[in-house]
Order: structure tokens, then sequence, then C-alpha cells
């Protein structure tokens, strides 16, 4: 099959007619699909059952009745070994409810309300705040910006994390970009993992704040679906040989390890951020869910434990995403329609169509029965600037459903692409 | 034995002799009891145990997989479940994560960044901000309130509740009075419950502040010690009669009827209230802990369910309670120099000692090794006006040692008011 922009109008048209027989055909069926949001299946979540074989006694190892109040922090054998799994110190790390996002949130909020520091202005004080913003990323993330009245500015994410000359270049010269969101290791949605000169650059780098902040969010440490692991630079240890050891802000959870909302969720930073930080949440909370905590910690009990698990959700997605990357070979390589990521871990696959296509394409989607993650929302203000940009996630549908979804993608994507040739024919 | 104050100045030196000598005594003792926190004990935390028989299945009756993301407002059979504890409509709740001190934050912050409504000044854009604050009252209201900058105004809580004409006048007349926060039922620390007048009055009163807001934190709905039951009146149908449906935002958890910090907080509100405040939560989290909200709902599985468990927390609880009043009885009944009272629920006993004589007793208390809540902590800015007022919180000591600590708090008691009344002799 040749590529569409090299056919004659009337091939395009021939073409159509069949393409929008299909979609027809699809559109008859009524189907429910939803391929929306980065969901664990059943299959994943049976995973952690065993989770609940531990309900017998909830005093913890190291003595502490996790049934009672106390522990802002979380247990302290808890947090050692999410500690180990991300390659910090303990008291680098603070273990919260159940929500990574929250933890973000509250973050943004404690700096917007009452500054990164004691003695820093707090961000609401200021005229103008601004974040830059690799993209695509996390529709979570902006929508958290945003309702700040955070200023967005899009950064181009290329295959080794941002484009850091503009990161650099903006960051250094402009004091009111008070900080930059990401998900560094395989990014949502690209799947791309941050390069170790990324890593260093962002530790290093010269920011006209004092209180410029990255926001790190370690979504998919473990996450990985082939024996091929990306491995990412440790970006705490960077930016303390850079001397900047308070400029990062580590998230992550358990979200996509255990069960999702019903995990646990980590903050990371340095011993100064943990401690003013730590000293603001002690107004918000007594403690997270202690319980939750015991009971992922004798499961898991090492972070090999944690590793080997994770090894069973990668059985489990891998067949998924062989599926999605084969359909989109079989139906829309060599066409100069589309192009996608293939990504060694986390939950998406990012397909970009051609220029103004993607809202269309998740518009003709929808009317079939299959739901997308809204086209744009992979950008700030929810704007791809290109209209090109889908976040496909593979995770959640058993292998039937994801088929029959992605072959009406294709074909939307295809219908999408013919619509618009012919109309600058 | 006679009031302190009618013994002749030889006598109050015998008697402080004798005191001083008991209070050697303890503190050679080398004890080390904590009776600071509203904490309940091991017995307490054993009752719920059986609340993880049921993890063999985390589908929800409803149909809804716990396990998974989803659901910001929390499982629909819980919802309604703690509904109907709470009175009111299933859609005028929300079940939040574990702790139903972050809700209060989180609906401090909230108006404080956004307004309590979309067209509402956000509390921080105004110059003075001030909330009225029954007191004695909760510690950690007040320190969220201390940490917004927002001005704290005492208003003495007596038998029925707040000052009610003081409180009307105030508001009345104060735009920048934006809220009162109190612990309605088996208040903490007096154990008092508002009167149904006082509920009728803070509903229908005349605020000059269209943004005005009660914070309700009804910690204790069903936390009775004896027979004797008390009933708060449903102060939310109370706004909705009184034209004032948005007036009033209800908090509440299962901290001390499951586990505490591990439990399932509540929010509830008029429908417009739930569905501003759902919409900015929209962006903070993606939902809370839905498993924990399973196995609370199988566990219970009906409003009765929930107050046979509270029968058998009582029955833990009384007998420290009584013997508390015993010894204060014992101690110090007739001398003049304290009083406290004798509450039907909730988890403290509110001792009064002598004027500037409480700071005195927490610090003798904790030199012989017993922790009380530090003096002031129930007044705004932690300063009691009188230096009077201290929190016994008796739940968590097993009897032995709460006996040991109440005759030791006895003894600090005698000997501050001893200290005092010499003097000024």
């Amino acid at each position: 099959m040749s590529r569409y922009d090299e056919l004659k109008r009337e091939e395009l048209c021939t073409l159509k007619k069949e393409i929008d027989r299909q979609y027809e055909e699809y559109k008859n069926q009524k189907l429910d699909l939803n391929m929306a949001r980065g969901k664990p299946c059943s299959e994943q979540l049976d995973l952690s059952m065993e989770l609940f074989r531990y309900t017998d006694n909830l005093i913890s190892e190291s003595g502490v009745d996790s049934r009672n109040y106390g522990f802002l922090y979380g247990l302290p054998e808890v947090r050692k070994l999410f500690a180990d799994l991300l390659e910090i110190e303990t008291d680098e790390l603070i273990l919260g409810a159940n929500s990574s996002l929250s933890l973000i949130y509250d973050t943004i909020s404690r700096a917007y309300n009452f500054g990164v520091t004691e003695n820093m202005t707090p961000w609401s004080k200021l005229d103008r705040i601004k974040f830059l913003c690799p993209s695509p990323g996390y529709d979570r993330h902006f929508s958290i910006l945003e309702l700040f009245g955070i200023e967005m500015i899009t950064i181009p994410l290329n295959d080794g994390g941002p484009d850091m000359d503009m990161v650099e270049e903006m960051a250094a010269n402009d004091d009111s970009i008070k900080g930059l969101i990401c998900v560094p290791k395989y990014n949502n949605p690209t799947g791309i993992t941050f390069s170790d000169d990324t890593v260093d650059r962002l530790a290093s780098m010269k920011t006209a704040a004092d209180d410029f902040r990255i926001f790190w969010d370690n979504a998919y440490p473990v996450h990985h679906l082939t024996e091929e692991k990306a491995v990412l630079k440790n970006i705490l240890k960077a930016c303390k040989e850079s001397g900047n050891p308070d400029r990062v802000y580590i998230f992550s959870s358990t979200s996509k390890i255990t069960f999702a909302g019903s995990g646990i969720a980590i903050f990371a930073a340095s011993k100064n951020n943990i401690e003013y930080m730590g000293r603001l949440m002690s107004v918000q909370t007594i403690n997270p869910n202690k319980i939750n905590q015991l009971l992922h910690y004798r499961f898991f009990k090492t972070v090999d434990g944690i590793l080997r698990h994770m090894d069973r959700h990668a059985e489990i997605l891998r067949p998924k995403f062989e599926l999605v990357l084969d359909i989109f070979e079989n139906e829309l390589a060599g066409k100069g329609i589309a192009s996608w990521t293939r990504p060694l871990g986390g939950y998406f696959i990012s397909l970009d169509v051609m220029e103004n296509c993607a809202k269309r394409v998740v518009e003709l989607a929808a009317e079939a029965g299959v739901t997308l993650t809204p086209a744009g929302a992979t950008y700030p203000y929810g704007e791809d600037p290109f209209d090109r940009n889908i976040r496909i996630a593979p995770s959640y549908p058993p292998l039937e459903e994801l088929e029959k979804a992605m072959e009406i993608v294709c074909t939307c994507v295809k219908k999408a692409s013919l619509e618009k040739l012919l109309e600058h024919y």
C-alpha cells in the first residue's frame, strides 16, 4: 500500500468509500469500548489479592500499631522499602495516603500559599508564575497548574526528554518560571525515559528563580514491559552533586503496582524539603493509612519482591501493547498518515496522526463507540498546537475488545486522513 | 476536707509539704504515661479486625471493582450507609480518604484559594478573614486556621453550645467573619452537645458575609458512653429550612469507629456545595481508597450495625471515664480548686483548674512522667485567657496506668493550687 499523499484524487475517493463503509459497519455494531484512561485490568489487580493474607496481626515489624494514630511520615519499615526502591535515604521520603496526584496538588498548593521554604515568597503573592511543561504530558498535571492560575509553557518532548536548550534558556532568564513538571520514566504518554544527560542538565542548570522546583512524577519506576529495562538516573543525587539539593520533588505510587487509587503514594525530596513539607503536612493530617502500608510491606518484603511482582504485570500487559503495535503496523504503516511510539514500559502508546486530524479521529471513534482520551489532553490547556497527538491506553480492555477498538481507531485515522487530504486536493 | 481557699496559711503549708512529698514519690517512679491525645486503645481497635474477613472478592455489591480507579465520591452503597447514619441524602455526601482533618484543611484551602462558590472572592484576596471559634475547642482546627492566617475570635462555649448572642451579633455585623468551626456533638474537649436552639440559631442567623460557612466537625456522631444518648439536631436540614442550604460543611470519620487514621472520612453538604467541591476535588485526586470503603460496608452493612459496634466501644471506654471521674471526685471535689465535665460521649473530659494554674499543672505532670495535652491547646493560638483548661484523654491507657496517671494529675492540681494560694497569702 502506498502513501496516501501520493494517491490521485480518484484513488483517494475510491479508498474513502471503502473506509466509510467499514466505519458505518463498526458504527452499526453499537459498541461501547473505553480506551481513555491508564487503568490496570482485573487480571493485574488480581495479582495483589494476597496482600490481604497479612491481616491477622496489624502490629508492624517495627512494633507500631498500624491501626492507631501517629507516624505522619509512614511506618519506618515501609518507608525504608520504598526508599530502597527509589534509591534514596529513608529520611528523604514521606509516605502519603492513596494518591500521588494529591501529593502533587498539595505540594503545588503549599508552594502557592506558603512558599517552597520558610523564607521564600508564596507564589500566590507574585504577579505571574509559570511552569515549563514538556509535552505531550500528563493531563492531570496540567489541570492542577491551570486551577492555580499557573501559566504553562509547552516544551517539546523528544526521545531523551524535554528540549533542554529551550528549558535552560527559559529557566535562566525568567524568574517567574518557578517549575517544571514531568513524567521522566516511561513518560505518559510517549513512553520515553529521560536520558542521563537530561537529568544532569535539569539538576545543574542555572535558574533565575531561587525557588525553582522540578515536579518529578516518577509514576512508573519499575513498570517495564520488556526485558530491555530503561534506567532513569537518580535526580535527587544529581541535584545534590550540583549543589541544588532542594530543587526536586519526587512523586511515586503503587497505584499501578498493587491497586489503582488504593495503594500508597510517595513523596521524596532533600531532608530540608522533607522537614519543611512535613511541618506543613502535620497541620493537614495526623497520618496516612498505615494498615495499607503494613500490608504492602508484608506482601513485598523487599525491592526484589516488588520487581518480581512487576514481571507478572508485564506478562499481562505485553501482549496488549504488542497487539496495538501490530495493528498499527498492519493498518497504518507506510501510508504517511500516522506514527507511534514503541514504549519499553509504562501505560501508554502515543499516536501521532496527520496535523489537524486528532480531534476528528477522537470524535469519529466516539461515534463508533470507542472512547479515547480527548485529543489535546496531553498538552497544556488541552491544546495540541498541531492537533496531532492521541494517547492510547491498552492496559484495561481484554485482548478481543482491544483488537476491535484498535481496528476501529485505525479506520477512524484513515477516514480522518482521507477527509483532510481530499479537502485540499 | 474543706475548700483550700478557706484554709489558713499554716494549714496550707502543712498540706503543701504533704503534697510535695507525694509528688516527689511519683517523680521517683520515673513513669512514662501519655494522656495527650484522643487515641482509641488496642481493645477498641481489636473490635474491627473482622473488617478483613471480607477481602475474598473486592467487587462491590453495586458492581464496582473497588480495586480500580474511579468513583471520586466513593462507592454508592457506602455513601448511602453513611448518609443514612448522618440522616442526609446520598448525593449530599462525599467519602474522602482516611482523614477528616484533611477534608477540613482542603475545604478551608479551597475557600481560601478559589472561594466558596464560583462567584465569591477567594478569601486569600481579602485583607482580613476571621473565624468564630467556640472554645475550649479542638487544637487541630485552630492550627489550620492559624496556618492560613485566619484571625480567630474566641467565643465562650457553654453547656448548650457557643454563646449565641455573641455569635449572632458578630456574624451579623462584620463581613470579614467568614466562618465558625466547632465540634457540635460530644465536643472536644468539653463533651457538651449543641442544643436544638443553638443549631436553629446557627442555621438561621443573619450573616454580614454572603460566604459565611459553618465547619461542623461531627467527629463523634454515635460515640455514646452511656445509655443517655445525646441527640444533635440535623443542621443541614435546619439550614435548608432557613433558606441557607449552603451555609454548612459537615465532616465526620470512622477514625474512632474502626481504625484511627485508617478509616473513612466523610464530607457532607448541600448539593450545590457538593457539586462545586467535587469539581475542585476532581483536580486533586482520582478517588479515595475504595477497598477500605467496601470492607467498612461489609463489616457494618447497616446503620444498626454501626450502632451495635459502638455499644462495644462504649463498654470499653465507660470504665475509663468512670475511673477518671471517680478519682477527680475523691481527690478534687469540695476543695474549690477544680471543676470538670461529665461527658455522655466522645473522647475527652475537660478539667478546669484554678485560674493561671493549667500550664503549671501540665508542667508538673510532665516532670512526673505524665504527658498531658499542652495547656492552652484548647484555645485559639494556644492561649487560654484564664490559663485554666486541661483536656483529659482517658481512652488510650489501660485502667491501671490511667489510675496512676490521674492520681499524679490530681497531685499536680493540688500542688499548683497550693503554690498559687500561698503566693497571694
